[in-house]
């Protein structure tokens, strides 16, 4: 097992790539010409373009080249009753402390130590805020769902949330996919989507935003192979992670001990990545046991057993749950890519990523500006190209140094 | 000016295409082990494939294959102020009469006849809830937009609201990608994403839900061009929606009088089809002049003008805006393929869809279950064709007959 330990942080790296990506059109700050939205980003046409790469790869290689994967889109908003079974109301819920003297309230857990066996905290003693001494209120509980209100009138029997992952979509419609795929054991569900959560404190860019999305599978499985399939999982994943280019050198595996992992789960695998400020978790491989049939069973009563035509045995299936952020995987291929060095006494900055995630394949570009031939020349390669290469630039703008300069920096492979 | 005319009413075929749709896995009601949610669908594996067709298409018309195109994904939840400036948070309500005897709510323009020049309605002199008469509250004002509160402070100050509509991200950006792309007019920007209405009475399975997806472009260009550019938007929007399957017969443009349009539009097209509860809008078309960037400029304070190099102008630049329901094109390609007929006095369903958009492309059958030799030969046949086609389907279960007529129900072009 591998002892958690930060990287070492990269001082002002972040900076660089939230500049570069506004700069160039990746990731722009949320309602920016409204003063912003903490914790919200919007992603641009390079940004998109790089996001909708990663997504077509992933659902490429879990989902199409499979026979036994069923993809799902479900509501953001679903009935409050489905976070009531899955423990997501009762205890989705953050450490709050709040400042006696400004106000201010802080998530307990950023601020200071961890906390004890007697259940206190190491707080600064300090308001980081106001810098007023010793002035804490008694830590609560926060919950992270947003709350809304379905239909006309506003109380408790209208209530509903945004959901704070996908995966309780897949749960909720395992018996609609049998009913409508008679799947035999084992197989998954899959969905890319969004998902919220109301954060106290967002930080570090888009890796914890209160509005991101993710890629998660529940693969179903009899309990007694459930080693099997969480072992085959582990390595698509890593090859997975390489093919993109996030080779061994970057992707760090944590295996969880039995103390920190969620009461339901046998195994935890967490991968992670040496992010700028420190290292912190890309995607989680959970062994969720049948928990999360079961808890729905509990609550709505429904049947969402399987029945075993060989054995003649009819049981609930057991679940592994990769879970992929895909915010993070963007922000840590990004990280990953970005490569600054000197020409010719000039800096450059290039983002070294692999070509089948490169938001754009192929720049054009004609050699000389003030020869009407060569640009004909180089528009008429650009068209035949773009029939096949997309997406594809057209640049006859400044001079051809800084023309690959541009493309270097939102990491074209080819020019 | 063709007047607007509903199609006559198909009994039941609403109910049976919503009986497929759940049966064969392409769309289920939300959350349904819980009794639902009223206005919430899940697509499941066959209908998620669809809509990534019909999404994949209109991404590569409308924005791949141009050069003057860029594409965005802005956040959900956005700065409350956003919505001030749009005008959503003033005027963006529904009418809402209640029965004063058993409280039931309602969408008041869905109860009755239209609004007087008096400000009047005609309603219904019955409650359809409890039936007692004439027991009207005064009609009220509903705001559609769904409440949330950001971070753990609820009150005014932390209020947003998620979307009502794609747009709105696309004007916040428009400086965004001005500065990163500097594009020169006309150009466009593009959105595919969720959208909320709280509408008071969703209904028609997934035409009025209260979670949709939509497919918008904001498209730039001088004032003076507008009539140019959104007749060559009418003519690409037929032609695309032809190439779909939504040809002239089925998609009827209805020019929206001046009193009817949005107080900011000059010219308003909705493009109608036939569903089989009326002739209703399946997208728009709409000039909004200035109307957005102007608003944001006023309660922003932003720079949002263009600088014509070439006149050494600086303005506002004039906006159309094709706006597509994804729910509703779905709807409308599913109400268009099904199809009943008899083959052998057995009533055989199915769904024509074009090979373009059919959720699986291909069926592979072994002719006969008990010839081992011709399932395997079956098999190496599936194996080869998956590497370049997919989805792909082998089956072997049942009926050679049965077998065509479950490729037939989901609409797969080749078996």
């Amino acid at each position: 097992m591998e002892i958690k330990k930060d990287a070492p942080v990269e001082a002002g790296k972040m900076e660089k790539i939230i500049a570069l990506c506004k700069r160039r059109g990746f990731i722009y700050p949320g309602s920016e010409i409204y003063g912003g939205l903490s914790g919200s980003w919007d992603y641009g046409h390079l940004g998109l373009m790089l996001k909708n790469n990663i997504k077509n790869l992933w659902w490429n290689k879990f989902v199409e080249e499979k026979s036994d994967m069923y993809g799902v889109d479900a509501s953001i908003i679903m009935n409050a009753k489905v976070w009531e079974a899955s423990g997501h109301t009762a205890s989705f819920a953050d450490p709050l402390v709040e400042c006696k003297n400004c106000r201010k309230k802080f998530r307990a857990d950023h601020l200071g130590g961890e906390k004890k066996a007697t259940g206190e905290r190491d707080l600064p003693r300090e308001c980081p805020e106001c810098g007023k001494v010793g002035t804490w209120l008694p830590e609560s509980n926060f919950n992270m769902m947003f709350k809304t209100n379905i239909g006309p009138i506003e109380d408790k029997n209208s209530v509903s949330y945004l959901r704070p992952e996908t995966a309780q979509g897949m749960f909720v419609n395992f018996k609609n996919v049998m009913d409508s795929f008679h799947p035999r054991l084992p197989f998954g569900l899959a969905q890319i989507g969004k998902a919220f959560r109301n954060e106290i404190s967002p930080r570090d860019f888009i890796f914890r935003a209160r509005e991101f999305e993710q890629m998660e599978i529940e693969y179903f499985t009899r309990e007694s192979e459930w080693e099997k399939h969480f072992e085959s999982f582990r390595k698509e994943i890593l090859n997975w992670l390489a093919d993109i280019g996030l080779g061994k050198d970057s992707v760090h595996e944590l295996e969880i001990p039995p103390g920190d992992r969620a009461h339901y789960s046998k195994r935890t695998i967490d991968f992670e990545f040496d992010y700028p400020f420190g290292r912190k978790e890309l995607l989680g491989l959970a062994y969720r046991t049948d928990f999360d049939l079961s808890a729905h069973i509990g609550k709505s009563g429904a049947d969402l057993s399987y029945y075993d035509e060989e054995t003649k045995e009819r049981f609930t299936p057991h679940c592994i749950e990769p879970s992929f952020g895909l915010d993070r995987m963007i922000l840590a291929l990004l990280c990953e890519a970005y490569t600054e060095d000197e020409m010719g006494g000039e800096k450059r900055v290039f983002l070294k990523f692999k070509p089948s995630i490169a938001p754009v394949k192929v720049a054009v570009f004609p050699l000389l500006k003030n020869k009407p031939e060569l640009i004909e020349k180089a528009r008429s390669i650009y068209d035949e190209l773009k029939k096949d290469i997309r997406p594809i630039i057209f640049d006859d703008n400044g001079n051809i140094g800084k023309r690959y300069r541009r493309q270097d920096e939102i990491g074209t492979p080819f020019a």
